[in-house]
């Protein structure tokens, strides 16, 4: 549904997305399900006739199929300012991210761009500097922060609820590359185990950048050092697939983020568990609809996602799109970053001025810190697991 | 995403959803949710004034606004043939189903329409006639059929997994009427308890209706015969609010509905249980990503949602937008009946001819069966809870 | 633990466990649990010689191990005050606790005795008689009202936190009739399709009387009149072994009791919905330390067994024997039903009166109610499940 | 039940448990559970006359209700050796572990003991020196190795069903120590919080040990070597509330052990999660029934604890004491340890001899392990959570 403030949908070009991976395919669902944009432009492969061919899938004109990110921020600067994409989504191989989205804002268009940002330290100060020079929106599809019960975990923290926070816990473990056959051709995620295309981070990039920034955005809490110890136990694969960090955070909370890809039978089982001084709380997110929150000698409660609870709060209420017991999911939540990014890109737009520093989906400069999470626990590995400081 | 199937959008006309009520956004949302179809016409309201007001949000041009259902046929006809709506989504209150869903296919138009189909049978009997007349697309939004497991466990069942089926229990548990309130201003599903607008069936027509599809679509099992006993509990509603239905399935089975909109504190506990000689089934609405399968001796096991796994059925894996873990829901079910029925309207338009009486999406038969289980119930409860045949 | 009203164990004989039943054994270790008793005579088995075979694995002195329970109690009667048994335990097949029962007794003995009381009303109320006749305790071992959180849910809706009760749905699934094999040696349970032995009643009897049981335990309600179908799927199987009972309960609840032991994979799962005016309850046996509360617009409230919470109710922190999270189970149940039988043998033995219509552990009035609800099921499925008058 | 091997129950006697805790109350209970022992003396508490005051709540003869341990080991051994206690049992606290199963082997008792066996590495090499030479069964009560489903989790290792372990985290969470208050006279587990009595370790020792040995116990796996990071979170507390161990196990696996007793709501929340090349498992204590076990591609598997299913290993089927279903939980698996070790005391009192390195029960070496645990945890907190060689 288009909101108040918003009259026609935003044109989006989407870069990536063409290949046999399913993360275009989500972008374009998510961008979309509000009917707030409409996909317009695309450069969907690096394969400039795969690019083109995939256009009619998703209701792409031939004539705004291109061949390259290069050639659709050239073909659209060409076309009058009321016709051009407004932002493109990048759901590229994580070692182009940087490149496109740099291009994009100087071109002056909005960038929503996949995690994780770059592949290191320096090309994400790059993109940073790109960001803020182009006054542009860049928002970063961390998803699982759009989950409208971490919104309102967030919120609950923030307004004192937990009390201190002392302690989280955030998993991630998935068991596919069991899966994987080195002696087949590329499928799904291949590129994953590239470290050119990939950068060094394996599992690590994959699905701990997500562990560490949904503890972040639901504490508020930034590393002060942390110590990490990984290991790649499949065969089929060079980098890491599984890993411990250990985090000293803020105030001396204790964090711990773990991550395999190598843990059979599991799905995509992001998970998060924070300890506060008054309470404490836990969240799934293969069953992102319920928090569970816990507090000494009163029995556990469940939270349900219900904007028409009392006990909902504002932020987790306009997550919402349905009634209490009728489950919402990954797409709504990937949607959320893209609503929540649209509200700023509207603003922008009109003239206004945004912080960049408080936006609710994932911004530049938590995708800076999980390049750096990615960078520190590199090194401390590298260095037995010696603590590294932030 | 659009399939190979189609090129572009169809165009849909939406009658309801402009009042306080959230099912017509869901139409909205579920429709076109892949992009197979843009809302290009609405009539959204039986009040002329706000159908107009609520345009925008939809993103309809307001010359497409149209005042009352009649209008919207009479204006759309007057248009070319590629312009004019291809089918009409009915989202209105129940006495209303009947007029519009015929007055659509006379016209020529698809029919999609909320379910209970009609208030009584001799209506259900002339939307029969009116359908299979037209030669259009009639589909009935019992949405639950839409999810993956569902679909998957249907599929089970015709191919023998669980041996011949012996019982059925199908359970629909929601508590928001203990929220209303009659000395207020009528709020969402306030004509849910006025017998003028919602029929004799209470929450026999409103979750009943749901359960007793989902049981015969799971099944492919129909009543011989059943007796039915129902109460209404909640002192600002005439209608009934609780009730259990015993059904003689075909072969000898058991069937058992439940329903209740008086149970506090459950939200939307759409449930069914399968049992049958070699193996049985359970299932939640509210985890919808599930299926659970025992059979004696064996430990439980947890079939996932998951278009990769061996054990998904085809038409499970269908029914799926994202990889396993990643979990789809309300949104995603509504819209696969949509899609289901967009597959037939294609075939149609394209001069095909379509069996009305196997289509994977509720049938205008399976809305004539819901009115028929309400009836009969009604019956049945009127006479000491006595066996009313089929 | 000797608790403070008592300084050395009860004596107990136990008739009937020396077969291959498990239903003994839960009665020794439930008896001996607390150290409150100490099995000190038995006749094991209806075979003389197997009776005596078993003793020693109870721990009974050979002289003291019957061929019968004829036997039994006139040896007990020979022997002095302080060393005869106190009491008796039956765990006989049906047709014999009537018997076995009155002739305890009759010789003053206490009686504790597995369910169903008996096979018929008749015998019943002749149970009825000896008891009130007795003066001794006679305790029914409905095991599943011993749980904690049973407990807890009695006291809670007797002191009115949910409200009037509106319904109540007691489910008792078992699966274990699909191994059965007809054609081989009699194994556990067998002796439970033969109607001279088990009564006419098959699950009814076996499960469904525990569900019924329960659902007034914790209700505080009678029926005023039922109607029940119910089926014989197993083709190894003389009796019922599915079937759903429709209750009118006082005040106009309703209620729905439900049986199967042919639901594939199912092993012991009774669990009870209860839904009141102000809150509603759920509880599980397989998950037994856990109750559910939800009340609308509240989140859903997980209670423990948990003696050291302040939402834990007297009657339930009686029922506790350890803190919460070190998770209780089947065994501490029954030997809560054993211990309560103990408190009021204690008492009557020190010459005090005991109220018998109001104790806590499953009296021969809830005996007589059980054998009421076998014999109105009876009827009523034999008349075409017409409703029958309590 | 007496099994084949016993016909009279065993001697004990219990050493602490008189006071508020409930630990000895577990003993009694789990030791005599299956009625193979019998409590015949007791020296319950450091207070001479509590001890004897506690005497008759445990059924013991006044005249065996000792002052002290060492009046225990006096008295007993004046005893003819047919009235003799024939274990003991150590239920005190930490620092009091080594003295008494010091003497108590010396004097030829078998010893069962509480865990952690001793507060230093020095007196866990005194008890190790001291079983060895006694020839005397020493049990420690990681009771949590009782559980069936660890047993059968242990199996399912040593038998290959995983494939080869990669990693295994065990995580043991509890939130009590919030609600102790330090103005307020000791409550039960005070002297957890006094080094001087419970060793420098806090909840690495109360609940940290309890994860590490149950890591141990079901995967076989040793550490390498490991680093440890603890905190002190309560204010009323000197030692570790809150922890992690990384470890770095035999043949490259990854371990994690997380332990907390400050995480608010959570009351005894062991779980372990065990990945393997072939299939990974998941277990948590307080749904000890069942046993989760994953593969990739397969659905998830549910085992349950039932000692009939065929995939039930021989391990898992011996600890079991009731079908399916009829759950068993705490004071089952604290017997299985017993009755374990009951069955190696019955045979070195026969004159045979027993593999002290190989037994089911935790052994002295295991109680050693968990020291050393402790003892390179403490080391490497202090060493800026460097690795410390095992």
């Amino acid at each position: 549904m288009l909101p108040d403030n918003q009259s026609t949908p935003l044109r989006m070009g989407l870069i990536g997305g063409g290949g046999a991976g399913f993360i275009g395919k989500v972008h374009a669902t998510a961008a979309t399900l509000d009917n707030r944009a409409v996909i317009v432009a695309g450069a969907l492969s690096s394969d400039p006739q795969r690019s083109r061919d995939s256009a009619s899938m998703f209701g792409i004109d031939p004539a705004r199929a291109y061949g390259s990110y290069r050639e659709l921020i050239e073909g659209e600067l060409k076309l009058p300012a009321d016709q051009r994409v407004s932002f493109v989504s990048i759901a590229t191989p994580n070692h182009t991210h940087a490149p496109i989205a740099i291009a994009a804002l100087k071109a002056g268009l909005h960038v929503i761009c996949d995690k994780p940002m770059t592949t290191g330290l320096d090309e994400a100060d790059q993109v940073v500097a790109a960001a803020e020079e182009s006054g542009r929106v860049f928002a970063l599809t961390h998803n699982y922060s759009g989950y409208p019960m971490m919104r309102q975990a967030r919120q609950m923290i923030a307004e004192g609820d937990l009390g201190e926070i002392i302690a989280v816990r955030a998993n991630y473990v998935q068991g596919w590359m069991h899966g994987m056959d080195a002696t087949q051709t590329p499928q799904r995620g291949a590129w994953k185990s590239d470290p050119t295309l990939n950068g060094q981070a394996g599992s690590l990039g994959d699905v701990g950048t997500h562990a560490f920034h949904l503890a972040g955005f639901v504490t508020g809490l930034k590393p002060e050092s942390l110590l990490c110890r990984m290991q790649s136990y499949s065969e089929h694969h060079q980098l890491d697939d599984y890993g411990h960090a250990l985090l000293q955070l803020d105030g001396g909370a204790t964090g711990l983020i773990t991550w395999s890809q190598v843990t059979h039978g599991r799905l995509n089982d992001l998970s998060i568990e924070i300890d506060g001084t008054k309470a404490a709380l836990t969240w799934r997110q293969e069953e992102p609809n319920q928090l569970f929150v816990r507090s000494l000698g009163r029995p556990t409660q469940i939270y349900e996602r219900n904007p028409n609870a009392d006990y909902s709060t504002s932020q987790a209420v306009d997550a919402c799109r349905l009634p209490g017991g009728h489950p919402e999911a990954f797409f709504e939540a990937f949607a959320n970053v893209y609503s929540n990014a649209f509200d700023d890109i509207l603003e922008i737009d009109c003239g206004e001025s945004v912080d960049r520093h408080s936006t609710i989906y994932p911004s530049v400069y938590d995708g800076r810190d999980g390049v750096r999470f990615m960078d520190r626990c590199l090194q401390s590995n590298q260095n037995q697991s010696s603590w590294q400081s932030w």
